[in-house]
């Protein structure tokens, strides 16, 4: 039997529902005989290039979604504390990220949970390059290596090149999942998702 | 036993996710014992109220877009054509629809329906007026006193108030639905609308 495509996942350290989505997909797709694979990117630098407003930093709609990021969460059932702090940078966790899949994929998954869970549980500045990596410790890295691996060039230019692959696929919002070719944008697509796996597409 | 409050159904004509809402949320109301006050307003003109581009708008989302609203179409099985003019201008119908409202509510809401589908499923121009007149023909009014009654200034003012009250009340895009003071935007909280109506709210 032929191994199936994984999904792909194009998230944003910071985006709420990317949070949702990460507490989610590895289980769906692992139901439908999928692996996933987890690329964390810049939102902020894609709107950059597309001339776009994150969501998150949409003032006007901002009382809105607050409401709608706890609520999303309490219906699935994932514990969610809006961040004080609100939106932050994630360049420091998506350079970390990198650097540890590079060396070790299973760790850098576990990372990543660490990281969307201190920022969306508890609130921790995530965007804080001590934070990032007190995070990469916890999930058993060597603290010496990745301080230094995190101002590497190699791992500047993945995470600049995996934001622009994104872009290329057509990703202006996050989380932004990709199945066989059909993207789908966003927590609230994850049914579809799911119905897509089931069906072979619909 | 005292009657629970109407779900409030704000929309626009042109509005795809709307059109879907339309399909379902009198079923749904009527599941869980409500009614559902349907209220079409102008969502060009509450973006240009908020300074914002109305998803329909953004160009750079549809590719994409095009292909959500006829996925989630699929999704939901509700047949969907996405019309070769879009997003077109929705006062027409708007208009016409509070005018019958005024006269007969089942009448409208029967008129309602035969506008989203006209537009949705056969590409008519609703934007048109005689296509709003034809439609309100068929929903069994009067043609001369419709051609009339789409002129009144008391029309025009309901339509400007509708509009002006679904900003009052935080809508920035449509659909935007009304539970018990708890809003939602979108077709795609439908399932959170069931559980909130469920549950009285989580």
């Amino acid at each position: 039997m032929t191994e199936k495509a994984p999904l792909e996942f194009y998230f944003d350290f910071v985006s709420p529902y990317s949070y949702l989505v990460s507490e989610r997909i590895d289980a769906l797709g692992a139901k439908h005989g999928r692996k996933v694979k987890w690329r964390p990117v810049l939102l902020g630098a894609i709107c950059k290039a597309l001339g776009t407003v994150p969501l998150m930093q949409q003032t006007d709609k901002s009382g809105y979604s607050e409401r709608d990021f706890a609520r999303s969460a309490r219906f699935l059932g994932i514990p969610y504390a809006h961040p004080e702090k609100f939106p932050i940078a994630s360049v420091a966790p998506a350079r970390t990220y990198y650097w540890l899949h590079e060396r070790d994929c299973a760790r850098a998954r576990d990372y990543a949970h660490r990281v969307f869970r201190a920022y969306f549980t508890e609130g921790r500045d995530i965007s804080d390059a001590a934070v990032a990596l007190d995070l990469a410790v916890a999930a058993g890295a060597d603290r010496a290596q990745v301080e230094a691996g995190m101002q590497e060039q190699a791992v500047k230019d993945r995470l600049r090149k995996e934001t622009d692959d994104a872009v290329a696929l057509g990703m202006f919002g996050a989380p932004w999942i990709v199945v066989d070719n059909e993207a789908f944008w966003g927590a609230d697509r994850l049914p579809q998702i799911e119905k897509w796996l089931e069906t072979g597409g619909f």
